[in-house]
């Protein structure tokens, strides 16, 4: 392992109805709220109703930004950053699904810094060193944004998709109400279920020795997933499904299976400059770019490909090289997802090869990307082509 | 699942040199500090120079108490509230096991409390409402001490050993050096190792439904464990095992496993009736009681035990029934710890029949105890005869 700090101190509350406890948690940070919330499936499904109970309970002074955007943007972000200034707010509630808490982080980093905010969100500033405090309402499981102080914010002038990570973003509490994921679509229900499982992929792909126990944990998210997400996509009002998957998401990208190793990345990086260029889904692209992510890796290095088989998809090693069960693996993960409906390619979404060059080039932070094999831009390009 | 709500703001800092960053952590919550130590091996080692050499770069005042014994006492615990409010101590720095820093929760705990420690100890008190806070340097693996609210205190005028769990006295930080933990002998290593799988077993036999996750998690601590310790007690000074074995035992029982699951503890309630009556080591009294305990559950309810020898110790479940597969798994259980040296008898402390009444009657907390399985004074009375 490599040394490692871990500190998360976001409270969860967890269960049917844990929405009545706004009015219990959020006086400690003031009671100048800006609720910030997506399309509006909030007003339909009467959630939004709920939270304005709340807030009427404790006399709050509620600033409300609605239509934060499935990848939300540079815009909608300074948008809140004046409405905070404007209001003297001092607390933003985000009631949604990742999107709306990851703009509420770069919202709440932005608010005490002088200059633009993008230079936040792209490290060109230095670390954030103060915050507003943040609480959630979480209502699609997948992107454990309610749980770490992780942001993506993409900026349409120059499509480029960028993130952040600070502990003081770290929501103070989020809620997870399984109910209120219940009426997430079935195309969401996929993707949040695809994106679960490659945050586990990220972390588990990492560069470091000697985590067997942080391996095994995401093994059991994994496992988890597979035995949940067909039956939940068959039966999207099922609470005790959604509760599983809602955890699911949660402790798959908590900083949990990430202590003390050096993890990936590549996929995430590549399909964000995907959705950078192209307005897709997350969870979509991701499962487009995975499998042959997977297979780049598996060429290089398949000995932890080769393990994930056998300990996920029950794959029986008797007789067969690293490189062989690697291959069957990524065959088994491949014919999972397609059983649960998620896209197998780019053209599923109409994209062809006209931007293969601008999204290569948006992957390339660096030189590399990468950790638990790098990926040069030559091995980006390829495997974009690949996913077409 | 249960509705539950989970807040673990300890911060870990892990890895080889970690006790360097006291001068950083301390200060932040005052520089008048008790600093509460076992038996004097962290002198023998080193640890206590090191620490010493930390306080002193940032001029802290320092008040001793060591000699926390290892079922740490209640006298001992009135003196370090005594030293605290004569001294006006503002922390507490606790180095050593799960003893020392039980010891140091309950002293910070008694600290702002009027009466008698020993009513907070034993929930007759008000659950604090505050407490002195505490960091700690852990030396042993096994109790999880460093990441939870728990608190196990011995009263031996009474001769009964009684917990309490408070979210005040989690650590605001614990330091956990995998090297710090490389000269505990080999029977202590032995009982660690044990206990971290009882403390995964209480929450793996649970009396929740749906909670497939945790359990998953469960069984990855589980295997990690068994993967591990045979390993590192024949060969005691390796960085490597004694690293998996710390995290192990951080994550059994931090909270993480236990989520929206109602928990079993009879094991646990049972042990330290015996170990109040008579001064053993917590995880040999486990590694006696916990396999006789497992006998009966699975006498009632076979299902789970079975579950864990499929899942955990590879057990091949074709055309056996759950009764067979639990036979088998306790079986496999008793002898994995027989593997590593655990006892297997009270009679091998030296313990006989004399005192069964006194450990029956100081195991019964309530009229049934344990949840999984719910255990009469009777049950408690043949457990603990089988073990002898």
């Amino acid at each position: 392992m490599e040394s490692f700090a871990f500190h998360n101190p976001t409270k969860l509350l967890f269960g049917k109805g844990q929405v009545s406890s706004l009015k219990k948690e959020i006086p400690a940070y003031g009671k100048r709220v800006l609720l910030l919330y997506g399309g509006g499936s909030i007003k339909k499904s009467g959630l939004y109703d709920k939270v304005i109970g709340e807030l009427n309970e404790i006399d709050a002074y509620v600033v409300e930004l609605g239509g934060v955007e499935p990848n939300p943007r540079l815009t909608t972000v300074n948008q809140g950053i004046a409405l905070i200034r404007e209001n003297q707010l001092d607390f933003i509630l985000a009631v949604g699904g990742g999107s709306v808490i990851d703009a509420a982080k770069a919202i709440a980093a932005g608010v005490p810094y002088d200059g633009d905010v993008w230079d936040i969100v792209t490290s060109k500033a230095k670390a954030p060193s103060s915050a507003v405090p943040i609480g959630t309402v979480i209502t699609i499981a997948g992107t454990g944004s309610e749980m770490n102080g992780n942001s993506v914010i993409t900026n349409w002038e120059t499509n480029t998709k960028a993130f952040f990570n600070s502990n003081h973003v770290l929501p103070r509490f989020s809620i997870l109400d399984p109910e209120l994921t219940s009426t997430v679509p079935r195309d969401q229900t996929v993707y949040g279920s695809v994106d679960i499982m490659a945050h586990v992929f990220e972390q588990y792909f990492h560069a470091s020795s000697n985590a067997p126990l942080q391996e095994r944990i995401g093994e059991a998210i994994l496992r988890t997933v597979i035995e949940t997400a067909p039956k939940l996509v068959n039966d999207l009002n099922n609470y005790d499904y959604r509760e599983v998957m809602l955890l699911n998401g949660t402790l798959a990208l908590n900083g949990l299976t990430g202590m003390g190793v050096n993890p990936d990345w590549a996929t995430h990086l590549i399909e964000h400059a995907v959705s950078a260029v192209h307005d897709i889904p997350h969870g979509g692209g991701i499962a487009i770019i995975a499998p042959h992510w997977m297979e780049h890796v598996a060429a290089v290095r398949p000995e932890k490909v080769a393990q994930l088989g056998v300990r996920v998809f029950d794959l029986d090693p008797t007789g067969k090289t690293d490189a062989e069960l690697a291959s069957e693996a990524i065959q088994a993960l491949r014919a999972f997802w397609a059983s649960i409906g998620a896209p197998a390619k780019l053209s599923d979404y109409g994209i062809d090869d006209k931007e293969i060059e601008l999204m290569t080039e948006r992957a390339m932070l660096a030189e590399q990307i990468g950790n638990y094999v790098p990926l040069t831009k030559d091995d980006v390009r390829t495997i974009l082509r690949k996913s077409l």
